[in-house]
Formats: C-alpha cells, structure tokens, sequence
C-alpha cells in the first residue's frame, strides 16, 4: 500500500483502512458516539473494553467482597507489576521501572536525586519545547537545593524542530542532568534519545527523558540507549484513563548511586515491621512512596491489554502511516487555505501527533468540536493538535477530519465565535 | 439507652441497635456476604452504594463518551470541589483544603514547607506512636535540606497512651514543627489537638496533624483550634476505596508563607497558557502538583455523600458507644482469656478503633479470618485491632465479633496454623 501513489480522496483512505493489520483492534475501544472523530487521544487515551469490566470487577468484587483482602491479592505488588508491562514497551528489563504518582511529581524525585548526584556540578539542560510542568518542577528543585544550579532552556528555531545540535552543543562538564522530552508536546517533535543520552554520558551528565507523549506511540529502547532516568504518563497513548497515576524508570546501573528525596512506607525494606527508622528497600522501590491510587492503577492495567498484544513495531508502524497520510492531505487540502504545519516533515523526527496552525485556530477548533463532531485539542496561540492513535483511529477518520477542517474554513464558519482564547484543556 | 445498665449478653446489643440513629446509613453501603463482620473500616472502608453507581457513570459516560471534555465538565475543578466537601468534615472554612497526592507526598510537601518557614530552628517534635511513613518523610526532608534537624521522638510509656506531657515539654524556643498522628495506628489514642497546637504556637512553631486515623472519627475543627498545617487520607473512615488520594490543609494564616517544595502545573498560576517560568497560583492551589487520578479520586467524592448526610456529631456519638460497648464486652469476655486492652479506656483520648493484645494475637487473627467471617487486621507484634465504623458496623456485630473471638480462644483454635508472622495488610 505505501508503494501506492497518494490520491486526496475517500477511495485512497479506504484502500489503506482495508490494508491495516491492526484495524481490528478499533473493536477493543468503546465508540458510544460512532460520528464522533477523537483525535485527542495523545491527551486522553479513548476507553478500552478490557477497562470497562476491569473496572466493574475491581470495585464490586474485590472492593465490595474481599475488602481489605484485595491488599494480599494483587494490589500492593500493582506499582511494579503494572511497570513491568509498561517496561515491556519502553526496552526496559526487569526491576527498573515502576507505576507510582504523577508524572511531575515522579519527576521531582528522579531531578532531585539527579542534581545530588552530581553535587560538583551546576548546570541543567533542557529546552523550550519541553513540557512547562516539568520546567516548573525543575525550577522547584533548584529553589529548594539552594538555587545554585542554572537552567540552561536551548532554544527552538521555529518552535517545531528540536534543536538537538545547540543541545550537544550545552552539554558540558558544568552538566549535572540533561532531561527533555522525548517528543515534544506542542509540535511532536522526537528526539533522538539515543544520541543525546550519548553527548550527555561523554559528559559525565546524567539523562532523563519525559516519554509522555512518545511511550505507546514511537519505539523506545531505554536500557539500549543506556538512559539514566525516564519518567511518563499513562493517560495518553497508553489509554490508562483520566490521571491515571504515572511511571518512572531507574537505571540498574545506577540504582542506590540516585536517592529519591521522598521517603515512604512503600519504599521501606519491610514496610509492615512499622519500624521507627527508614531502611530503603532494594532496587527501583525507594521510588515508591505512599498508597496508590488502586482504582485508577489497575484500570490503567487493563488498558495496556490491547497495546500489548499490538506490539509497538506494528503501532509506530501504523502511526507513521498515519501522520503521513495526514501531512500529504493538509498539503492538498489545508495548507491553500493559510495553515501552516506545526510538526516535523520527516517522519523519523514525529511522533503520532500532528500541529497544524492557524491564526484563527483558536475558533476553528471551537466549530470543530462543538459542531463538526471532531475532537482536536487546542494549544494557545495559535495550534490545533490531531492526535493520531494506531490503535484505534482509521485512515477513515483522518481523511473526514481533514474534509471536515477544510469545510469549516471555506465557509468561514468560526466566525461566529468570540475571539476570546478560553482554555480548552 | 445509655442510662440502661450494660449487660453481656446479645440482647443489650438489639436495644443499642434499636436505638440507633444512624443505623439506616448500614443500606448505603454493600454487603455481598451478609454473615461477614467487617472490623476493618480504619484499613479500609467499605464500598458505598453511591461510589458503584458513580464510577459506572464516570468510566462509562465521561471517560467513554465525553473523553477529553471531562476535564472542562468537571474533572479538573474535583481536587478543590472535593476538597471543600472534606473540609466541611474537619472544621476547615473554604480555600484552604485540596486532594492530592498521597498521604507521605502531602506530608513531604508540608513539612519540606513548614521547616523551610521556620529557617532558624532545627528541632522537629513528634512521637513515637506516630505512623512509621510519616517518619521516614521526615528522615527524608532532613537529609534532604541538609542534616540539620533533629527529630525528637517523644516515646510513650506503654505504647497506648500517647504522651502529652512530653510533647508539651519537648516543645522549645528551638522547634520549628511539631507533627503527630491526631489519632495513632496502633492504639487508637486521640490527641488534645487543641492544646498542643496553642503550646506550639506559644513557642513560635508550626504545628502539622495527620488525621488519616481521625477524619471520619472525631471531630476535627482545624480553624478553631489555628492548626496550621494537616494531611489526611481517605480510604479509611472516608470510604474513599483502596489508595483514593489524600488530602491536605493549609490555614488561611500562613498560605504564602509556606512554599510547596514540588511546582507542578496544577498549581501555576495560568496553567494553559503554557509559559516557561513558574508562576504560582493563589491560596492553598500551589500544593497542587500534577494530574490527579480521576477514577480514584471522583469514586472518593460519591463515597463522602453518606458521611456528610449523617454529619460529625452523630457519627461521633455512636462511635463513642460502640467503643465503649466493646470495652465492656472486652473486660467480660475477654480480658479473662488473656488479652489486654491495647486503646485508652477514657473515651474522650479514643478514636474509633480499638486495639485487643494476645500474646497469640497473629494466630488468632489468621482464626478469625480464614475461619470465622471476621476481618480485623493484625499489627506485629500482638495486636488485633478492631475497627468501628459508625456509619455501617452495628452493636450486634460488636458482640458477635467478641463472641466469635471468645470461641476461638476458648477452643484454641489458632493452634493448628503456624507461628510466622507473614504480615497481614
């Protein structure tokens, strides 16, 4: 199919939905609203069944029945048992990765224990495309150590492409910690993990990777790539459901030489001794810290069912296809029509979500979801993003979302909205 | 009925029954096996009715149909809109009580806060009946700002009672946070909340209180007794489910004074206007970090209906009753068997858990619950602790629950399982 030229109409789309292996994993997802175009699943993943009667089960049977029972039936080991299948996704053997609080805060613990680990060392780079909470988080770190480290942010060009060069470049004997994110929010640029986590160990600098937006959707190898530290969420392309608790990995090679800052009773060695004293646990589990969050963890579970029997050679596989195939109709079809393309050309920079910007996208996106049935996410000032699940969105569905983009320019319909930039979340 | 003369047998228990105001709560909880006596409410409560209905509601309707336009219907207000509904239970006026987190985060972040307030003292007072995780986050905090503090733990004598006196004492011109459990783990001893809180603050002190073993109990009037800082969970007396997320207090007084060591978006300012540098928001919303676990925490806010229908008082009264019955029932029928009280028996320094010690205590527990439908939970080395909750536990389960404790010892049933302790959560 990729050998066929590319057509801008309908037939073309339904030759490559014809062609998909991985089509019938659409039917693991509700669709309540079968009209609907959700393509914001790099936001909120869409609802898996396997969630729906996991769920059921959860609250009704093991809360309901075995009450305080369900502590010794699965739930206390669910941080590294549900990491271990996500670490299956992301080349991270045993023991390296758990699920444990929100992403921020997992990235609190691994930046901290970062910067005390190279002591003799000042400086922090990252970018300005990385996510602002973990800027913030990092902001933080610094204030409470002392304030004696400097952000380095290496700018954007154009607020689309990474600037790996200028980050080579930073890094330097000054760097305790290089940490970005592995593809990029905004304009889902992806880096090249692999040859940075080089430049930065040659440094003597320490590596973490934020993979929110890469982990269910780009291959990642991170015990390859020798990674240091990586942290990602749950609710995006892994469908884990809204804040599902998040994940962190700790390298083997340098677990105990990294101390979290955050000392709980899921991280103490025998946490029902109830000894007055902290005595860290082994491995990856001082990461851990209070109770979680057992609704929202073990619905996360279930949700990786189908992204696991997927596979992510098949998923990326897709996902290229995808945002190809999307990037080859805004070219015929949105581009004469003053949008601009807020993502990488080159597919082996992208991950599985594509920007496309507009001055007036603020009220494009509000006809769009309020009228034409197509959920996009809008990001200020002037960005709407078309998350692109493999899992579950069709060739079908981008080329509709396109038809239905265009339709909403050509008639101008956004011009009966406010200017106003409410937030949409 | 509490003028009518105790008596041992089950038809004193019928008449408290009789009389009880809030034994129609019983139906807004689940009972899928009748014969079960549930002592374990202070681990985990049981599951309400309108949590069943709401998580289908939310995973079904919001997360399935809704998906993304969740968070603008509802999801992202929750931490604070729940909140305040949890306020209302503590004596918390509005703006100061958010979700979030766990219970070891909540308090990393508000004793990382209050000793980063009080920069020139370096003592920190608590007991030793506190929870083992609350003093490891403190162990924690304390290497992390550099060593510099000393942690006095103020022991108790005999591991019951906790010891005022000495914490009254201990309390200096040196002590920049004082922090104890409201209501202890182990023995259920309720602290005069009040008074130690006026000492500290004559000291100069802040003073933070775990309610995780209070809120739902006792009452709790945070504003007027000037509390400064207090976390708490939810999962306890709260309903909440296994792991619902925490909750945390910060007075009115001293918001701004004492900064959240952990920026996240949640708590900026203007979160979706995506800039670089961290601006906080206003009030208590800077504790906020990063996406809370929807599922766990809306399922949280269903199970808070019956608590906040019955109101404190009630639910306080009948608590006392219930305590105080099986105290009767406990010097009756078991104290000549070989137990000791291991809970105060002055009603006003008691929660609303009751600790049995039995140098058999672990075997006789694995009795009750692998053989005899009751669920206590044991804690190292001897003590079974039997939790009442008022909403749902009714005196006639009181008194079959120390009838079936009798029978088991009478019998020495316990002495056919082995004597390992393998740690029942």
């Amino acid at each position: 199919m990729e050998n066929t030229p590319f057509e801008p109409g309908p037939d073309y789309a339904r030759r490559l939905d014809a062609a998909d292996e991985l089509a019938s994993f659409r039917e693991a997802f509700c669709f309540p609203e079968p009209d609907l175009i959700y393509l914001d699943g790099n936001s909120l993943g869409r609802l898996p069944h396997p969630t729906v009667k996991r769920v059921h089960r959860l609250v009704e049977e093991e809360w309901g029945h075995d009450l305080i029972r369900g502590w010794n039936s699965g739930w206390y080991e669910a941080p590294a048992r549900v990491g271990e299948k996500i670490a299956q996704l992301v080349g991270a053997g045993p023991g390296q990765l758990l699920v444990s609080d929100s992403t921020s805060v997992n990235l609190f613990k691994l930046v901290t224990a970062a910067l005390q680990a190279r002591p003799e060392r000042s400086r922090i780079v990252s970018d300005t495309l990385n996510f602002p909470s973990d800027l913030y988080v990092i902001q933080g770190v610094n204030r409470l150590l002392g304030g004696k480290h400097t952000l380095h942010l290496v700018p954007s060009a154009d607020d689309i492409q990474g600037n790996a060069d200028g980050i080579l470049k930073a890094i330097d004997e000054r760097t305790a910690l290089v940490t970005l994110s592995h593809v990029c929010f905004k304009s889902g640029y992806l880096y090249d993990a692999a040859r940075i986590t080089a430049r930065a160990h040659e440094a003597g600098a320490l590596v973490l990777w934020d993979l929110s937006h890469s982990v269910g959707a780009v291959p990642i190898d991170l015990d390859r790539w020798s990674v240091d530290l990586a942290v990602g969420c749950t609710y995006k392309y892994l469908n884990g459901g809204p804040g599902a608790p998040a994940f962190l990995y700790v390298n083997k090679e340098i677990q105990g030489q990294v101390i979290s800052p955050i000392w709980g009773w899921f991280g103490q060695k025998e946490p029902f001794a109830f000894d007055l004293e902290y005595e860290p646990a082994g491995g990856v589990t001082p990461f851990l810290v209070g109770s979680p969050p057992i609704l929202s963890l073990l619905a996360m579970e279930a949700a990786l069912e189908p992204l696991l029997a997927a596979g992510m050679e098949r998923v990326r596989h897709k996902s290229v296809q995808l945002t190809s195939y999307l990037i080859a109709l805004f070219d015929e079809l949105l581009a004469p029509l003053g949008f601009t393309l807020g993502s990488p050309r080159d597919a082996a920079q992208r991950g599985s979500h594509v920007s496309i910007r507009h001055p007036e996208g603020y009220r494009i996106s509000r006809v769009l979801i309020e009228e034409m049935n197509v959920l996009p996410d809008f990001r200020t000032p002037d960005n709407i993003r078309l998350g692109l699940a493999p899992l579950y969105n069709s060739f079908g569905e981008v080329y509709e979302a396109v038809e239905r983009i265009r339709r909403v320019v050509e008639t101008a319909r956004y011009l009966q909205y406010p200017e106003d930039q409410k937030p949409v979340t």
